[in-house]
């Protein structure tokens, strides 16, 4: 992909500060700062619209109770389209951190995580909102 | 103050994308949406920090309770040190919206927002978190 | 309004933390904190609706750019079915905060806060998500 | 862990609205929801605290950068000591989501999440916030 330079004029104290913080956060260019500035809220946009998405839901819960794991495992093959995998991580001897990827349709990826967290025993669900790399 | 000029380097495809969402958002110049990305960065990092900040609190609620009134007011005073003025808007018969905007500690500017919306009768509150132009 | 009374099951310790929550949060009844629980998720589900919702709009700026001022008001005026009042307050010699109440479409007030945030000159501009106060 | 049943005071009107988003998103019981709400609150909190926490960090990037690939690899080891596991997709040709399971201090989890963000070639990150299951 080729690049394209352009010039960008910042007050030089704000840009001294912005520095500053790319220090902090490790990076070594503002121009790759200033990618995942510009990556970031077109992903956001992307999540309110309809093109596809990737991202990935998390689900904490206690795999003592078995009907919960079998609930989580029917719900996951109802949404077969949009998971791509999933990872299981054995937090302690009672709590589990389950890890889903799913590509697709912003609207149905939503849908399954509010569909996974309602499940009495999950504890806690999130949904990270990523993109597909296609356009960002 | 003054102005500095630099160079940055963006894939060709992420600018024209990022160029549309200028458009959409009525930008007119790529520095200003820089500069506004930038300045977003540093009021998160503000607001996790000491510096003084600036924001403000919105109050929903039904002003028929009037001990509610009362109790608000009296919030207000213990904070007089970071309550800069208030707004009230009549929305209809029942519910009333106030703004109440701060200058302070984050710190103390939190604490005050808590308070406030842990009041019985106050329906919903937020807190706009931004700066007082210092350093942004 | 008729309150209505039921029954809530709640693991020990989840309740413990829960309760040394709500007095540090200032709460002092458990159902005023369910109360604000419960209308947090309602507002963010009108906010992605048609619905008339309330907010406030800051916005942080350096008043000495004269037509900064005059373009701010502009906008405005356009945005005059939404906008109820606003405030302004000198938070130092160069820097204002001004906080604009709107009522009306979740869009509209999207859309208004996008417009005057990418006015050359505004440093930075939140959009806080209230109601109405109809039905929540 | 045994449960704890008491009473709730809602508006009746409210809890109308609140049992038709519960209905929406699935849940088949009000306790269900409740706890899923407090131990959202509950999750914030240890994310600014300095208690254990457990999360997801999102990567997507091109892999065939190839230094890129080896960066992320040696950040990781890095931080060896906050990282479980990972978990790779092939979303295209060209493009991957790595998801990478961390447990340990959120100051921790957050400094590895903006470490691997900043790698350039890196096109978006996200850190979910969950949490280890004690205490909530």
């Amino acid at each position: 992909m080729p690049l394209i330079r352009f010039g960008v004029s910042i007050e030089k104290d704000l840009l001294a500060k912005f520095d500053r913080l790319l220090k902090q956060r490790k990076y070594t260019s503002r121009s790759e700062a200033f990618r995942d500035l510009i990556r970031n809220e077109l992903i956001c946009e992307q999540w309110s619209g309809n093109q596809a998405v990737a991202g990935a839901v998390t689900l904490l819960y206690n795999h003592h109770k078995r009907e919960l794991v079998n609930r989580l495992m029917d719900i996951q093959h109802n949404f077969g389209d949009i998971i791509i995998s999933s990872q299981h991580v054995h937090l302690d001897h009672d709590n589990c951190l389950e890890v889903i990827t799913v590509k697709g349709s912003p609207r149905q990826a939503q849908k399954l995580a509010h569909t996974l967290k309602s499940v009495k025993g999950v504890k806690h669900g999130t949904l990270s909102m990523s993109a597909t790399g296609k356009g960002v």
